[in-house]
């Protein structure tokens, strides 16, 4: 009977006690446990910053944050026999509830895209710098992630160091997007700027970058605008609220650039730069695509020279605004990576958003064919090499007419869009 | 007897109930109510764009945002007298519960930061683009929102619509910021740049920026450099943990600036802007300060022309990164402003951080005398000018040794940093 009737007290006084436990943990330093999967360029920046960085990092998260487990793959015996923090079992780190945020840094889809699905369905949150995986699976993680309330977060996916995602989502958000505009692939930038600023051929910058290891043995993914693609579909889709597929989207390359275009835009007053381009247009659906463009002198996408990136995000009441910075590289990357660790602690209780939904694109892109713009046009006549600015037209307007233009006898070397 | 033996199972149902009716709230879109403080251009670019992009803001918000109150003063009858929005009675602002955040736009210390101060305290969040409150007594009201775990945002204050506060504070953090160079203040850099494309004089572009409502009747905060140093307050406390107070920082305006410096630095590679400027130095202390400066052409800063702001931050990983747009302006200025009431909403269950905690400057700051830096010096001796950039050496060393020219007969017209 007594105990009873002192039932309420003693509810009230756990309620007290276990409030002031949590309180209390609150208040002290506690160490979040995180795991790096691959100890590549960026997994191993991420340690390095983690222990270089430590007081910076426990300032921003308020709590201590420690690399617990580096996932590499069983061929790395030198690193997996010399310390306990490599493994190269992933079930392990899954199945360690002490860890709470996985580190993607392994780079493409497999098993990139089943180990983080599985991170975020074991209530870890994830980060990644993984461009791919984002551009071909982000609609269904960003869900797997909300709907566990946890957070997937990709800040080095895009521009590396440079602060652009995490901008577009909570800086420019009270903006309609009207048009973004970016150098997003440091090598081909780098490879454009010294064809600019030395007057050499393609060949020989891809030689020159391939020495200095600014790009690979096999080029493709950087020359043919493959990886800007992955950046501007990832973009797009922050800005506009719906994945866009990579598959869908009109990538070219710079390999057809010549060393003469170059001197031609000069003297028009333009620079040859590999842009990554998105616009909401009249009909509510997407323009979207990668081309080397004609930039203007007078577009502050100009001057981004090397190995630097930039976007231009165009909203309707800001303006333009340009985020500019090494867009690639150890410390820049993986600095972006340990900032989205410290955003996943420091976030740790708000309700998770789900940034874009999956989408037929189908309904919401514009044909490629259809988008308008001026271009610039080199072609030959009776031994007189010409070159000229068309007004704005239809990209499939303006294949007519350098049909035409061909028919009549004319030798067409270059069809390149100027960004208007 | 029997109500004591239930008692454990009513508490469970009472339990489950208030979950289930928090969680309930949680998924219906709800309507956050804000009050905006003042109705000039900042306010009334804020009431328009929480009508405007309602749509764009429930997606970044997943709240229905609605302005329930403005507060102009009395004297202001014909906004009072025509709709209820309006009040001129705060009191009734601050007690009125269903009033979740203020945005203070009225500008000055008097009395907006009583106002803000109440507002924190009565458990609001705060919302300002006022820069002259946040660098004067930013410490005291972060400390009072982490104590009541609020927020107090005001990424309008440095940069308009520009993302800088929330980049470094929430995308920089790994780094520790070695160094940060802004053009802060719009009037002043189109001043500038008028003077350097159209070889005016200062006084001529004063007239003309004036004319165009760029400047006020009474210029002496820009043209003095004093609301630069508000701003670089803003950014060297954010970066470096303490509350730097604009009174002890050195600033000089642009109001000696004349064609000819303008004319030879051109000739010498260089354009004058006016930079607001913080670095930690080798002594851990920080030096910090407003002065006009020649920047060369090669660094990125050097083409933020006309009424834009750039900043440019150098972090030990990501290198140095710019964040460039308009930097004021009634929708810039209030889009970042409804970013931050987002970013309220977003984070409303977040543990709120102090960004930096109040200091004595006297123990963080180097003295502006040691800076150094080379410098450019125009003077001239027997009819002839002429000007030359200086090795590096401190300020108070430069100082004695134009003293010393002078002595020697040379007539010196102008001396001015160079950004190295």
């Amino acid at each position: 009977m007594k105990f009873f009737k002192n039932l309420p007290i003693l509810f009230l006084v756990m309620i007290c006690f276990i409030s002031f436990v949590s309180v209390n943990a609150e208040s002290q330093k506690e160490t979040v446990n995180i795991a790096i999967l691959g100890y590549g360029t960026v997994g191993s920046g991420v340690k390095e910053i983690v222990d270089n960085n430590f007081e910076r990092i426990e300032k921003s998260s308020g709590k201590q944050v420690k690399v617990k487990k580096i996932f590499v793959r069983g061929s790395h015996t030198e690193l997996l026999n010399n310390s306990n923090v490599f493994t190269s079992d992933f079930e392990a780190i899954l199945n360690d509830p002490e860890i709470k945020i996985i580190v993607e840094s392994m780079g493409g889809l497999d098993p990139a895209y089943d180990y983080v699905k599985r991170s975020l369905e074991n209530g870890k949150d994830v980060v990644t710098p993984n461009k791919e995986l984002v551009a071909t699976h982000g609609a269904e993680l960003l869900k797997i992630a909300a709907y566990n309330n946890l957070s997937f977060r990709f800040e080095a996916s895009v521009g590396g160091g440079i602060p652009i995602i995490e901008p577009m989502i909570s800086s420019l958000n009270a903006n309609n997007i009207k048009q973004i505009c970016g150098i997003l692939n440091g090598t081909t930038n780098f490879m454009l700027t010294k064809m600019i600023n030395e007057n050499l051929s393609f060949e020989s910058v891809l030689k020159i970058a391939q020495e200095l290891g600014y790009a690979e043995s096999d080029p493709t993914a950087d020359v043919e605008g493959l990886d800007a693609r992955n950046k501007i579909c990832i973009l797009a889709s922050i800005a506009y609220g719906k994945h866009i597929y990579p598959k869908n989207v009109h990538a070219e390359g710079i390999t057809k650039i010549s060393s003469e275009d170059v001197e031609h835009a000069k003297n028009l007053g333009y620079v040859i730069k590999l842009i990554g381009y998105a616009k909401k247009e009249e009909n509510d659906k997407i323009s979207t695509f990668v081309v080397p463009m004609l930039v203007s002198y007078s577009n502050p996408l100009s001057i981004v020279n090397d190995v630097f990136n930039a976007v231009l995000v165009d909203g309707d009441c800001t303006g333009a605004v340009l985020l500019y910075g090494k867009g690639a590289g150890k410390m820049p990357t993986a600095s972006a990576v340990v900032s989205d660790v410290i955003g996943c602690i420091n976030n740790s209780k708000a309700l998770k958003k789900v940034y874009w939904e999956d989408s037929n694109n189908k309904d919401i892109l514009n044909d490629f064919e259809d988008f308008e713009a001026p271009f610039y046009i080199r072609f030959q006549k009776d031994n007189t090499e010409e070159f000229l600015i068309t007004e704005k037209m239809k990209v499939k307007d303006f294949n007519e007419y350098t049909q035409t233009f061909e028919k009549l006898g004319f030798r067409v070397f270059s069809k390149i869009m100027v960004l208007d």
